[in-house]
């Protein structure tokens, strides 16, 4: 109570200062971003279970969004869109060792986000945010790549995927990171048990939000803290508290732990008294790992296949805005969104224009979030280097389709379980560029009922789509992909921080390589 | 306002002599039948569309089921078993012309709702209950199944499904009767326009039933309204105010018109003041026909295949109890219900007992509606004369597996459509009595992961299942079966009431032959 009513003359100064209303300042900024959980995956978007009970009343307090997406099926070049506002074909999170492909950054990865690359919190900066990652970075694990080098003042977490255990000789088991050091490694100091898949990591990373989320309420400055959490991912993990306690099984647990963990966050905004002053937003970095379910894999709700593809499962993500006393409750908002506007919603928030010298795909949401209005605009589906799909309004076009090759089908690796679309749902990439393949989504969310080439109704959609597709490839300049190369040598061997702690290792030989991506 | 003032006094005395609280009488009781609704139909069931608010509110201010079921996945047998509480191989809603056949009544079958069966109308009149149904009734046309003859007070709408337009030669036009009588043909007095796919029929239901409820309230007698409309079932259609408004095409008009009015009528029971004396129970009777889906069919969410069908698809249904200062707001069930428990827990409302001279297989969900509890009981899940799977818990085993048969397959009829489980939806009949096809639905709602057979998981939960279903096996006494027999001399050419209007039709001979039953 002490804070609260310190706080109040100070948030008054702010007010007066920025010529606003009572509190009016820039808002706090909290991303939710959830690792490979699906659209189906909340009791709001249908799961059976119903077990999300604080996110559903995180709707119900604030707006839900069903048509929200991720710039790209797969992690890295998914969060590389987020945090630049930019197509990962502009950010360099993609490859050309093959088309079409899926590249993310593994140990072996050479590049990471570029320099050039301006980065939501160096940006935010200039509004005298103080910025914090939690969780999986993904942008590159060589030191340059770090988050505290592209504008985070903060990091707990780690810079890989938490796979492994690895045998520190073949391969180093990956990092955490506090800040600019390592602190321990996955399977040695933070432990994941993947016999039972218990790990507290989710506890461990909700109390580093707890705690900076206090620590920047009593400090007056504005914050944005990025909540990059990966129970979800596989090897999917889950607190012994929370182990067997849900209808689904282990991932299950893991949603549970995180709908809870969730609760627990929005929940101390309120008791802090900032909950008016922050904006919050949920989503996800890419559909449901199919491959990996029932047990270390989400759902994707009735929509086609899963992350890995440009099918409706591998990109649309569960989205919700929460910012009571300025986004309404309980609305519905069928805005086309896409990550990345989370980077330009972010800066518009914060009274900040995106950069003006290079293309950002990202748009300004708040007068959808804030004031209810529909902006008309594409979302262009890519897979490495290739526009597989775009969608406007309630329409989508395929101009490539393609869910995995039948080698690698052949090998029980299946991004589509129980689900066939003839003709869609390929295993040879197939070319429709002439004449795409065209879904209903309204009526038809699953892309199972083409709409047939002869129709008027193809017609008159294909004249609005095709000249902003024309446009968008024409206008197009690629950046450098940074996903080409791999070399062992760059593994997490000796990370900054290890001499203190007595982990480093000794690195092979350099031996940079192409990197395979099969997908 | 006065109505409520002058309600008030009528009211306790009726506690007063029941000797409860205040407003304790046995409370009306409206049942919301849709026709062929999905479970993922609602925005609340991650309809992506979100168009549902009214159902989605009355789910937010009541309980909602996601482990709701029919009792068969096609309509007669379902409305049979919900006002009979019974399956419908009891009460003879089934055929024996052929194995696991789907059965109906169409126009030429001979059969109906048998005269030893005892309807929830019948019997709630023991406890002063005035009865209406709006909309089909589907339990046998013939004069001697109608409605008013097995309990009913009051009937508006159709014996059979609104198919047409016929010639009045070859075929009838269905009639729509009020009360004992017809009043006019579907497509010549009640118009349904297959092209642009207008018809009032909805806002006529609408009505009837706000025109009974308030008469009823009028009358201070307790009402059982069972509201069994059919707009959302092929032809679909929708009233000229509501058409094209949907995201989801004229299906979504349908749905849309629908949610209208259920908001419509929960309003009329809040401002006559017996919202808090009124159960009103929402579903539908069978899974969403996805055979005429996209345009003319719903979606039956995440859950495989659809009407017709023993799978989820076909017989999960959507489900919402609401019954303001009795039920909790906003909770969530996983009590597995059906539409025979509607049966049982009428009556339980009613303070009326089920018949003890028969078996019946609803229960009484109250201690579930009301408390919060978990009733362990197994779903059946039939397809004609054969137990198709049981559930139990969050385990389904299959003991016999059919979408439908190649020869129908081939020309075009898929009940699940872009769906492909194999050795599961399969195109002949598979028995698997003697080793059943295991699923989890909590992990694997979907029905695509096989549990192994050789796993301890599928010993220790057959082990649990395989006695129930041998009791059940054991015990059951199947009732004669009503749809065997088809005869075009039967057919709606001479309704009671169609001599006052001059549309009596002329019978042909009649042939009674075995009904064709193809699923």
């Amino acid at each position: 109570m002490e804070t609260r009513l310190l706080l109040l003359p100070l948030c008054l100064c702010w007010a007066l200062s920025a010529g606003g209303a009572e509190r009016s300042g820039p808002p706090n900024l909290l991303i939710l971003l959830m690792d490979d959980m699906g659209w189906g995956d909340l009791g709001v978007f249908g799961e059976p279970s119903k077990e999300t009970p604080n996110l559903d009343q995180m709707a119900a307090e604030g707006m839900l969004f069903p048509n929200f997406y991720t710039a790209n099926p797969l992690c890295s070049p998914s969060r590389a869109a987020l945090l630049t506002g930019r197509l990962p074909i502009r950010n360099g999170f993609y490859t050309t060792n093959a088309h079409a492909r899926n590249a993310y950054t593994p140990q072996e990865i050479v590049g990471g986000i570029p320099g050039s690359e301006l980065l939501l919190p160096e940006l935010l900066k200039k509004a005298g945010y103080v910025s914090k990652i939690i969780g999986k970075w993904h942008l590159g694990h060589r030191p340059q790549f770090h988050p505290l080098k592209h504008g985070f003042d903060e990091w707990f977490g780690s810079p890989n995927c938490h796979f492994g255990p690895y045998d520190n000789k073949a391969t180093p088991n990956i990092p955490v990171y506090r800040d600019r050091e390592m602190i321990g490694r996955y399977y040695e100091d933070f432990k994941i048990n993947l016999k039972t898949g218990e790990a507290n990591l989710t506890q461990i990373y909700l109390q580093e939000a707890l705690d900076f989320i206090s620590r920047q309420q009593a400090s007056h400055q504005p914050f944005f803290l990025y909540w990059a959490i990966d129970a979800t991912h596989a090897p999917v993990y889950a607190s012994k508290q929370f182990l067997g306690t849900s209808q689904r099984g282990l991932y299950g647990d893991a949603v549970r732990e995180i709908d809870d963990s969730i609760g627990k966050i929005l929940k101390s905004l309120q008791n802090l008294g900032i909950s008016e002053n922050t904006f919050v937003f949920f989503t996800s970095d890419n559909g449901a790992a199919l491959i990996s379910a029932p047990k270390q894999g989400g759902s994707n709700g009735r929509f086609l296949c899963g992350k890995q593809t440009t099918f409706e499962g591998g990109m649309r993500e569960p989205a919700i805005a929460w910012w009571p006393g300025h986004i309404p409750a309980g609305h519905v908002s069928h805005q086309l969104g896409n990550v990345m506007d989370l980077f330009t919603t972010s800066l518009s928030l914060a009274g900040l224009q995106p950069p003006s010298d290079r293309q950002i795909d990202g748009i300004d949401l708040s007068p959808a979030i804030l004031q209810g209005k529909l902006i008309d605009r594409p979302i262009f589906y890519y897979r490495g280097n290739e526009m597989m799909a775009v969608r406007l309004g309630l329409y989508k076009a395929h101009y490539w389709t393609w869910s995995n090759s039948w080698e690698q089908f052949s090998q029980g690796i299946d991004f589509c379980p129980g689900q066939n679309i003839s003709g869609v749902t390929t295993h040879t990439q197939e070319e429709h560029t002439k004449l795409p393949l065209l879904f209903h989504l309204g009526r038809d969310p699953g892309e199972k009922y083409l709409i047939s080439f002869s129709s008027y109704e193809y017609q008159e959609v294909m004249e609005q789509i095709s000249p902003k597709v024309q446009l968008h490839k024409e206008t197009m300049v690629p950046g450098e992909p940074q996903l080409n190369v791999c070399d062992k040598a760059v593994m997490n061997w000796a990370p900054p921080g290890c001499e203190k702690l007595g982990k480093c290792l000794e690195p092979p030989k350099s031996n940079p390589k192409k990197c395979f991506w099969p997908h």
